[in-house]
């Protein structure tokens, strides 16, 4: 029940075409998301730019399908996350001009190309076993309006070849960093640019990595003030954030 | 030495003023930092409007106190968190115009009130016993030129309070949120506005709340893909991330 | 020694065919639980209206069936959980009239459906991939006696689908809900209804979810008062307790 | 706004004395819990016959007396949770009638002692040491009208002294079992009774016992289905969901 | 009811003074201990040849007087542990013939000092900071009746000095090893000798030590195949079981 | 260089055919082993009456092959633990008598079944799950020379099925109790009876469990004093330390 | 851009053969490693003698060969660690005398084998089970020309074994030592060297191991000062540091 | 036993002072340390050029004099760790000479200032919270023969400031790096050195630093090679490996 429905019961009322009881019974059984609230919900779906993304893990290639192809129809991208090789074949077959990201698992239908970031969004990675989940990233941030900068394999062990990139990183809007093992350069990052860092840990790792709690910890620990976390190898969530950071 | 300097050094070689030996040892030793570098500080020092922030934690009065007095030289506003009563006192007597906000402990000396921020900052705050924290965010926020919308003691058992609240929250452009035992707050909150929230988990709770772990491992986990974190209990770094997002 | 044979010994020491040392050592080391100590448990069976669950991890199809086969004889009403496929295709070959839920892994043989709780049951989950665990909690509600209310995929993240739902959710007696990721849901439900709330933590997540430990965690420092927690992914205690209750 | 005031709207459109746009802007602009979601709050507080409780932890006497204060004016029964010596001392000077509880640090002011529960409450508890949690149980379902029955100082290493007092316990319609150390009695009494059991973990304990992680993970893993475990010394919320279980 | 109670009433039974029927009701509601169950624990106590210890910790000084002076009366010895120095005072003065350790907080009475264990039980530690708990073993084990052969700074890191102790050692019937740390020494005293040893890890240490988890999971993980562990700090408990074993 | 060698050594000095400097460096550079302390060792060996234990886990068929059929020319009795389907085909078909446990994955040769310990030893566990731990327990206590009693699935939620065989766990000398889920079946067990308790954490149960963890933290807490503890899932331990005591 | 090239720079201003701006834009973005930052990578490419190492694990046996192809034709010597089988069939195969190592995994192409190491480094490990870190190791010194000492199977559990070895230890300049399980043994390797000593806690262990972790704890409390740790397995690092501490 | 008192024995012999059966005899029971095991400690010793250094925390002031005076007498150089202000005043009284560092507790009787190391050692801290750790290294470093280079308060988020000093910690023949926090610094600087590098997490930080744990995974999980790892805070090991290192 939207606010048109909302005045024509009204008007119905003093026209005396419903009596009270009736309209109190009619507004009392309203759902809640019918005055205003749920507006907030399209508000965003339509500044967002983009449907709901599909979470491949843990479903079928038929499951996930079925989503993306309702999706399709309404939306003109959609974005699936952590999709295996055979959904990926599956819904390239049935769904024309998706691409498949096999590294990260994203499958994208990327059909309204419309940039909405002011800026440039950085995704910056410490070593070659973190582009997974930069790749995630970047699939995000892209399908949902904005320029990328991929720079990996910058770790801080090799801290020259990150400050020779320090310049292109510094040109953006919001830097995303992507770190496993000790989880440090979204510290140093931090300390290199003055705009937003969303750091990522990353499982990348063994032993006292566990599994990314090691990279976790040093990011949430981080002495640089610029610096907000994300969970581990969380690339969808911190492409999203940076997205909604660079459309403000 | 920055351009300029270069510049004017090359012209000096061209005409001869100085031998290319001693230019070059000149080049050879300059500071890294001259070179453009350092230049990203500088400017982040400018773009920020705000000097370098004085954890009062672990510092005696006298030691904060001229730390304070330095940078109250150099920049109109000064920021001191987690400062205890005795400090306060100190530095209210030597630096007129600081106030002291006990529950948080921050001292702030707050001359430049420019704002700053293109929109309005909300911290929420789940329980009464999250206002330490929240009031560290909303004294970040203010002292960096923000407008903060303050909305305490909202905690999702009565989500209501909170939904009445939402609209407050929806207006402002970034969220920061502070929650203590279970840290469900930032969840919601993030399904009820389109912008970016900052979450922040705080020490309040007991027993399995583990001094802040359970809010944390909870906000990391946030089903709401407009989320970020930062450490627990730390205001600061929330303010001081949601400021810049809000300059952009 | 039942009561039959104590009140044959004690007929037997009034008629002097015992003597009564003789028969104070017989009844020194008569077993405990024939003095009514084990009625307790005749009683808890009787109470239940079920016999004792068969945990199908861990075990053969064969085993299950020999198990099974055997509580079918004795019993109405046979739950197993926590089966794969193959022991589930074995054991409705050989027992007809079970039925078999694939994403929990329940086998439930159901004949005697006499409804004994009192009230609904209202079983509530966050997202689609804790409906697994939902549905034991159903299955087993379900099989004790109770009508049961299943509310699918209203996570925190959504609130308004989730206050649009909860009329029907307050109808119930007794409300559990499962939840992986932040485990939020419980406190937002509890804070909806003034009933009794079991909380089921789902290992549903990845990263610094931690395997359920993060909803754990979350669920007991719930700030709603009315929330309990079982382990995680214990979808069939919950269920359990829930029928308790529900009884009283 | 409530369905009178929306009732006196309705009348007022069709009577033409409020146009429509008016009506339709208070009625967009009507809290959300006008609309009936906030009845469940009304008739929760009606239901429970109690007020929210106070948490006497972290606040200054002052506080608390101020709280307590204005809560006695609307509500016949207080219950102050955690507060130290000082605290009571002042409540009881000022809101005559409040009893102190030393061990627990709980604060009551009892002036409706109507029974609500229809049967016992039985608190058991495994060592002295548990006592102040047993005691906070206690207090607080005595204050929700329920009859207690303390059994203390039954832990699982001395069981013929827990079989002993079993027919006290299986006289219950609720347990709550509070344990430290390996948390092991919820188990046993979960096995000597057909009603819920709630397992309160203690932080009695030293080293491994990681104060009530232990306990508190033992009473998770319980091996009897009829037990729900809250977080480590949280007694109050003990008492809660077991007085709410005592009315159904 | 004991004994002498039942054969009274089978007495009776025999004599037709109560009728069986009667008789029958009161067999089957006599409590459990009084049927030889309970004897168990007396012919625990006996065979111990002590009382229950007093644990200090979490006392009053006036309440372990009241303890103390109680078992003092029924109990040729009694322990008091982990007191501290104003109970000492009080005890001391009221008790006489109580010993004081101050560095364990032992508190003993020992009368009966017949040797009860067959062999010696060494107790050896790493480092002069185990001591404390050396000393708990120490005074429990002699208690308990038995001798010991104290072996103190023999740690890992100067092997020979362990080497030199070790035909002491391996004199003893059962060894206790305290150690915090790294919580080596049980290992290599395990690989010297050829009884059981009983490892207590101590809360020595500092960083990664974790208050003893270091050491605990140590001394779990031990390749010595006769170690067993006991609670950190638990110095009686170890000296209790070493008891136990030499009496064997 | 043992003492045989050393006299020669030293007739060959007071003979004058070795002079003094030479015999100083024998000495000197004689091995540790020769000088008494290795026969630690040897009596080791001798007195437990069975040589190393293989590990099956993490060696393949012809390894455990390789170093069973060594140790059976010099040993009556061999034990591997831990070995797969294919080692144990593979042995049994090289090392007649051998004989094979599933589920514990023991191979066991048993040649000399002299008994050697003084009493029996009771192996006790909590359910059904626990006994491949229990088997393990049984199957080293049995080779090491012991009569064993094995009672099977009295966990603690059926008290008085565990009440009913306490008289036989109580005949045992040394008592192994294997326990999942909370792990509080050493408790109980260690109340009951007056000898050494050695409790086995099994890895049974699910989600905070912990693999055992939860049943490692019980038992290293249990309230009693008889009760220490081996690793997870380490009945080779177990059993090796209850002969150990058994034979004393 | 070196000092020749500078200096050349230099020249060409003073000549005038290049502008002043044409110049300052040259410096301007010239590497920072050109300005003698990135000599200390030279200097250390030559130093170490030995090109970055290729991690094996997580790369296709394509991807291994393409960077081992690329790296031996500017390095004499390649190590790969963590490579499966398939890998090193394929590196085998395309590269000539390159050796695997099946136990730990490496694949090592050591064409200059000259000497470099100033002494000799041990390799000590606690079990055979550790061999595999410890062949990590010591292919690792071994490529990075130094002398390496074997020494398997010292456990701590049987002394004299480790002391008999202890001369052949001591005669090392630098010490390496794995251990799973409790990780004792640097400890006591620790007490008997006077060099550095390297610990690496191995994943060798089960149940409370933690995959490692007590061993790693055990190391960093080691009582022993001269013992610092690397993660878990991490027999690479060890070896690369102790390669750096031989050649000092 | 020593080679003299050998060599008199073996005299003895030769010329029938002694028959063989006595020798043999104080042969077999010299103390395993006289025969060249032991030297290796005073080898370690005289290498070492210090004696063991005394741990302060939790010794009383008049413990540690009575300890310091003893080691004082017989050794050049003295060092106390961790000591409160009252020990440092009695000391200090007591022994001329002895220098107090408050910041980490050090004391230091620093009477032989040979210079044992062959290069300087540099000690690098990230923070000025950090410097008490630092402190300790460096105390410990220069009583131990170390010329020593320390460069505060360079940590990674401001990288330039590093970048500036890498020179000087390039000169050094090793680094120890002290860092809480997210303890990156090890990184950053063993990627800017070729020597090694001693990593000392302190437990500088707050929330999620736990204690210092974050650091310490950091540092585990170092991405450069060339870094090993002390415990938490542990200052002086970090110290004691650089010189051994520093004198090879």
């Amino acid at each position: 029940m939207n606010q048109d429905q909302i005045r024509a019961l009204l008007e119905q009322v003093r026209e005396g075409a419903i009596d009270v009881d009736a309209a109190l019974a009619r507004v009392r059984h309203m759902p809640f998301e019918d005055l205003g609230f749920a507006k907030i919900d399209h508000h965003r779906e339509l500044r967002h730019g983009m449907p709901e993304v599909i979470l491949g893990k843990g479903k079928t290639p038929d499951q996930v399908l079925a989503v993306a192809g309702r999706l399709a129809e309404v939306s003109q991208n959609v974005l699936i996350t952590r999709a295996d090789a055979p959904t990926a074949t599956l819904v390239k077959q049935s769904l024309p001009g998706c691409e498949y990201f096999p590294l990260s698992g994203a499958i994208r239908l990327w059909r309204d190309k419309t940039v909405r970031g002011k800026g440039k969004i950085a995704v910056v990675c410490a070593g070659t076993s973190d582009i997974p989940v930069a790749e995630e990233v970047q699939v995000t941030a892209e399908v949902m309006g904005n320029q990328v900068e991929a720079i990996h394999d910058v770790g801080v062990a090799g801290i020259h070849r990150l400050i020779e990139n320090s310049p292109r990183i510094a040109e953006a809007r919001v830097v995303v960093v992507c770190a496993g093992m000790e989880g440090a350069l979204p510290s140093v990052v931090g300390g290199l640019v003055s705009c937003p860092v969303i750091a990522v840990p990353t499982s990348v790792g063994y032993g006292a990595s566990f599994n990314g709690l090691a990279a976790l910890l040093g990011m949430l620990n981080s002495c640089a003030s610029n610096v907000t976390v994300v969970n581990i190898d969380n690339g969808f969530g911190a492409g999203y954030v940076a997205s909604l950071i660079n459309r403000l």
